[in-house]
């Protein structure tokens, strides 16, 4: 296929609205604070409202044009706060497409298409510090800690209906396992959270597209979907919907892991397109640039990707700065050594310079790019366990020490900082791993891989992961990296995005109500109550998959009658139990309650004599 | 399509051995104590053994004719003990197959269909009482615990291999949150589980082609999958082929809920054709003989019903004996009500006759028809909660104290009995459920239906609630009952069925892991194994879907060679971790650690100073 007809595949983007809902928006203290939320008519009347990450793609009122970009959501915040600069920005090198492009004039093409959407970068004036973090410390509550604000709270008047029953609310009150999440989420909250270090805003000044979101134990708990070309297969076109795809299904932030061909002018598209915080590994981008050679990456040249991809928007860098030269034996005995791409090449350099790694040797340098961009670290596992049976070990737990240590060096230079984690931890460890890096890293947001409970399921690791997943997003984890399917196998596709996505939307909310997140069951309680009043569309609409559920109760009853019926093809129309409960309803209304105690006095003569077992 | 046709597509059972497996029997201190074992050959010339619940489906030298039923497992086994009896037996009412075959042509067909698999049924002789429980108490192990015992154990030998790094088994020690496995299941140990009742081994004497397995916290834990037909759809044909099917894919148990037509001739089809246990809900049966009145139930008619099922060999019944009058009324204001079918149907019946349930009344008596077959009792969980609002509410744990209750009554007759549990549980109330289950049951095995952790993923509930079957597996549920993608939505089909279990074997093995199951990890570290020495074939084979996995590679590199590529799709070959740990290896042997540990000694020199933030 040639290039002009994958761009107009691209241009199909999928933008239809969830049925029966609206993009609309809650606006702050200023007009221009404007946060997106999905609301969901139901048949009764009723209005569910929810979170909502999928961006201008859904508001038909968005004019979208992908090869000009999004609109600016903060670029106006940024201005107003007078502390950056607009420069000419370091000059595209030829090399920043990676070494493997063997079809010049394709890329050549690529970078025309892409053309409208360089922007110009900015940077902190000389002196400043342009963080969300530098400005929480200063006490300052900026218009990305009001939108995080606004968002997490949604809207609170409809949650609060379904939280009427004060003996109900307390037997389900959530367990937050050490987290204090208030009843509502207010800037100052916000402002305090991030100052502390115990929450990030991943918002690169030169990402204004980005709604901005919060990553930390005290919010909703978030996840994040990988999208990337890689050396083997995929194509930029790819993955600019993929993006959108990800973001539908409820992706808060996307990493572009891209290796492979074109990885410049694909973050440009990517970014440029992005309503949710963009992550890359440098890393990755670098070693490209030496040929796929570790022992040849630089310090330089890694800086010069560092200051290239600061200057594109990304909002968080993973940088595998706690793979230490003298943790590297630690995982020699290992049963799969290690299994972190970063890790892996970084341990290469190490040994065969017999040094310790730039990356943590240049710690401070990388701190001062960036704070002048407000990029995010997300200090990378280079050592996580690639099998249960290397969880926990000494290699994990001593690099996450050395974490810990440079993430108090990133809060000196106020560098917004959070914690990547495993992998792989059976059930019973995984509360050891929660709990050390809590201690370890201060508080710092932890973000974990699954991690994956069991190592016997290729082909649905999504499941096996979903389950450590959702506990240790109970226990603390902020934000949730999916696993596809297809994870150990080969590159996700669309669908095993859409189940990667899916999966872990399921484990980040089962984590959101188990903490007692409030609101969090709100939308629970709308759909099991339009279950028992028999409102299926309203059940399948507030529902994760709107058109999988309503298309797996069509299979077994497609007519449109059975959409108002009061039965389902479980039981059939005779046997159906929460029919039956309406009755019990009634005749619990006509004095039920009496009689039973009445009948309770009498139970000492019923037929059963209970004798316990001696 | 006509009933012949539909034959011959049931003839068409799924046989296909699991790739690189052999099916082989691991024999007991008898020649007829055969446990089955899937032995799959590794590339490197290992072999590994794993739990097979596939019965001779899976083993060429079977001949299978569905027809005739299975051979006799326990035939000799049950004769030999000298209790029993053939006798007559119920004669066969009009009603047996429901109230409302239309088609008396086709029954009649089926029957005709069926009649080589009618058997004179056996009862315990006079006096005599041939449960398990009762053997056991008094000392003896039969070969119905031998078998369990070994099958429990499996191969041991090719597990030690795995478990001879002692610091690794020590970090990696299981919690096993009270339970007390064994190294090594002995006959004697699974004896004294059953006496105890910690343990069942549900075998029906009329149901002698049972391959015997346990259900109990000191066991590996169990899944069990639903099949039936239903009022609105299904067909004989296709409920045998669904137990093949299950059974094929990891299902520990089936139950039968069929509730539609030709009830008791399809389970005529499923016992014979079933070497897994076999359960029922009798109330379903016995409300299609009164036309799905359930105030017109009476005791006599249900009598009955459990006399015909436990004569046809049904191994466990679901009884909802706990769903007492007085605690109706604690469902009124529920969220959900009522969802369990047979907990609606008694309550219904109660409150119609304004009277104590007569399964509570006639517990005794129910005793009594179970201890002449060793049918084991599921003490049906009738008011489970629908929805996580309505979780561990008053109306759940009243009943679970009365299934206590009757544990001990059950017990008395020497009964085997488990407990059934919810159903929809949030993450953090999951442990409250069972502990007070243990408490409450005095240890007799729970048995669960999920629990969904949350209420919003129709189309995903299998995922939903496989984290919460995975925990409440690790802190004491003996079986888990499976959910598949359509729950709440329609009747699962064939991909549904294997889906649900699937994500089911997940939870449950995630559990054995966690709780420290001897042998349980093995396999993982296998699989993990060959993943790390790129012998992609047996990372394959020995997954749960070897297929699947296999095709997910496929799609991306579906090359030959890439299966013995030193690289996968997801890095490309230069950028592979895996091969990157083998450099690390000879690293390490060249002398890193001298080398690490004297860098150590000059860190304080190095470029970054560590200086935690005051």
């Amino acid at each position: 296929m040639n290039a002009p007809d994958k761009f107009a595949q691209l241009l199909a983007l999928t933008r239809e609205s969830f049925p029966a809902s609206t993009k609309n928006y809650l606006t702050g203290s200023r007009p221009d604070v404007r946060v997106p939320v999905r609301d969901i008519a139901l048949t009764n009347g009723e209005q569910v409202s929810v979170y909502d990450t999928s961006g201008p793609y859904t508001d038909p009122a968005a004019e979208i044009d992908v090869r000009k970009g999004l609109p600016s959501v903060r670029g106006a915040w940024i201005e107003a706060r007078g502390d950056t600069e607009r420069y000419e920005g370091r000059k595209q090198q030829a090399l920043d497409d990676g070494s493997k492009s063997e079809d010049a004039a394709r890329l050549a093409l690529l970078r025309t298409e892409a053309a409208a959407l360089q922007r110009k970068p900015v940077r902190a004036r000389s002196g400043a510090n342009v963080t969300q973090m530098h400005y929480a410390k200063r006490g300052i509550v900026t218009p990305e800690m009001e939108y995080v604000a606004l968002r997490e709270n949604g809207r609170r008047e409809w949650m609060a209906q379904y939280a009427q029953d004060e003996a109900r609310e307390r037997r389900l009150a959530g367990n937050p396992m050490g987290a204090s999440i208030p009843k509502i989420i207010t800037p100052e909250f916000v402002r305090d959270e991030v100052a502390r270090g115990r929450a990030i805003i991943p918002a690169n000044i030169n990402h204004p597209e980005v709604e901005p979101m919060a990553i930390g134990r005290n919010f909703k708990v978030k996840i994040n979907a990988n999208i990337g070309n890689s050396a083997v297969t995929s194509s930029i076109e790819e993955e600019v919907e993929k993006l959108v795809w990800a973001i539908r299904w409820g992706a808060d932030n996307v990493m572009d892991l891209s290796t492979g061909k074109n990885i410049h002018t694909t973050r440009d598209w990517i970014i440029r397109n992005s309503p949710v915080p963009i992550g890359t590994v440098p890393i990755y981008q670098a070693l490209e640039k030496v040929g796929g050679i570790a022992e040849d990456l630089t310090w330089e040249i890694f800086r010069d990707t560092l200051v290239e991809q600061a200057e594109q928007g990304v909002d968080y860098f993973t940088i595998h700065a706690g793979v230490r030269l003298a943790y590297i034996h630690l995982t020699a005995a290992r049963r799969t050594g290690i299994v972190s791409r970063g890790g892996s090449i970084m341990a290469k350099w190490c040994m065969a310079h017999h040094r310790e790694s730039f990356l943590y040797e240049h710690f401070e340098d990388i701190c001062d790019i960036m704070k002048q961009y407000d990029v995010s670290f997300s200090l990378g596992d280079g050592l996580r366990p690639g099998c249960a049976s290397d969880a926990n070990d000494e290699a994990q737990f001593a690099e996450l020490r050395t974490l810990g240590e440079l993430t108090q060096v990133a809060w000196k230079h106020d560098v917004q900082t959070m914690i990547e984690g495993p992998g792989h931890v059976p059930m019973h460890m995984i509360q050891a791993n929660m709990t050390e890096q809590l201690k370890t890293c201060h508080e710092a947001p932890f973000y974990t891989l699954g991690p994956l409970t069991i190592d016997i399921a290729p082909g649905y690791d999504h499941i096996a992961s979903a389950i450590g997943a959702a506990m240790i997003g109970w226990m603390g984890t902020a934000m949730l990296c999916y696993v596809t399917p297809k994870e150990h196998l080969g590159l996700p596709d669309r669908d095993d995005v859409k189940q990667g996505i899916i999966a872990y939307k399921i484990a980040a909310h089962a984590a959101d109500v188990a903490k007692g997140h409030p609101g969090a069951r709100a939308r629970d309680d709308a759909l099991s109550q339009a279950r028992f009043d028999f409102r299926w569309q309203d059940q399948f609409n507030l529902g994760l998959d709107p058109e999988t559920a309503q298309q797996y109760h069509d299979e077994t009853l497609p007519k449109d009658s059975a959409k108002v019926a009061h039965f389902c093809s479980m039981c059939g129309p005779k046997f159906c139990s929460m029919k039956i409960t309406q009755e019990v309803r009634e005749f619990a209304a006509q004095g039920m309650q009496e009689k039973a105690v009445e009948f309770r006095g009498t139970g000492g003569e019923l037929y059963v004599p209970i004798q316990p077992i001696a």
